[in-house]
């Protein structure tokens, strides 16, 4: 939403459009097409774990992602198999790019109505390889700014030979469902009378106290952007 | 390791066999075949992501699992998509089993050396609809025992119209590799004189004060097991 713009504000961005494999089978209610709410649960993780198909089979592989508007874009070494099958083969390979965040364990009085609390991605679509430089170079800064802002200004730019070993894969956000699961257990009115306890359990994460590298020169304080995750 | 046999503690359990495809392409030095570790970072998650192919494309959602010996356990509704497909196609589906632990982000002077310090599971296979009675429950009990433990006896057990309402797939720990990455950033020497912080933050994961249901019994106590969490 833009603070100069009170009409783009009045109207929020169109939802993605449902496809048969973005529609659920099952808790229906629990799926949601919205952008914002997309592009929200994207960027609160920087893992995502991205499937792919080899010989059949699937594999599923965790990796770093940044979002750069619809544009998810993933990196690795020009020797990773996923990256080097999206390189290889034109036009790109089909990919799902799943992010999951886990927020509660809801506890129900009956075995059967546990769940958990959680806010889920799935993106289908074709990753293909990013060749052109500046794209390349954005994409690895909104990388390493996606896992630690403000550490893109504050570390040595990647060199041609270290951009060169890198490869960096575009995956278009058009195919797209988010899955939310919020609140306490639904336990069968029967069951509400059992002497189980029930509720939800939150899950944290969060940081622990930066440990600096042995040869690290003392005189290097730690940054802000660190001291203030 | 049995504490009553000193012979078995002595001779740890022989690692899984490599196969071409948990063979890494790169990265060698981070991969495992150790069975104690793939157990210990299987126990340590309850979310995988599980994958599978639909219409020639990947698919990757995530759900619960628990581990018995060497087996996975995965469950969901009979309606839900690769339940529903490892039950209907004999002798079932390809799947790849992933989970992954985030224990830290490594700050390298260079952009190009940052890394996040993690362990991960994947597991290849096939997944096969459990029909048996008895594992199904050992099998329902375990995932809902690996979330809290102590949990499955606090609750009331399914009932035989929940068990069917529920699928139960099970996946051989045969295909399996891990893979961890630990300690700090790998600064090229010529880099250490930079004058960016260098090192690496933690990150942490843990459990929130538990909310009880609106409609719980205020004489239901918070049971011990969710109190030491």
């Amino acid at each position: 939403m833009s603070e100069t713009s009170p009409a783009a504000a009045r109207q929020p961005a169109a939802p993605y459009e449902p496809t048969p494999r973005t529609e659920p089978t099952r808790a229906r209610e629990r799926a949601s097409y919205d952008r914002e709410l997309v592009h929200s649960v994207l960027d609160e993780g920087y893992v995502c774990h991205l499937g792919f198909v080899r010989d059949g089979a699937p594999v599923v592989l965790p990796t770093l992602y940044a979002r750069i508007g619809e544009r998810l874009y993933i990196h690795g070494s020009t020797g990773s198999r996923p990256l080097r099958a999206a390189g290889e083969t034109d036009p790109g390979i089909p990919v799902c790019l799943t992010v999951t965040h886990v927020d509660g364990l809801v506890l129900a009085r009956s075995a059967f109505h546990h769940s958990i609390n959680y806010r889920s991605v799935v993106v289908h679509g074709t990753a293909r390889q990013v060749t052109g430089a500046d794209e390349r170079r954005t994409a690895l800064d909104a990388i390493v700014e996606h896992v630690v802002p403000g550490r893109s200004h504050d570390s040595r730019p990647a060199s041609p030979k270290e951009l060169a070993a890198t490869a960096v894969v575009r995956l278009e956000l058009e195919e797209v469902s988010a899955k939310v699961r919020t609140g306490g257990p639904s336990d069968d009115p029967e069951d509400l009378a059992l002497p189980y306890w029930s509720g939800v359990v939150p899950l944290t994460r969060g940081y622990g106290a930066p440990v600096a590298s042995d040869d690290l020169d003392p005189a290097v304080a730690l940054p802000g952007y660190l001291a203030e995750l």
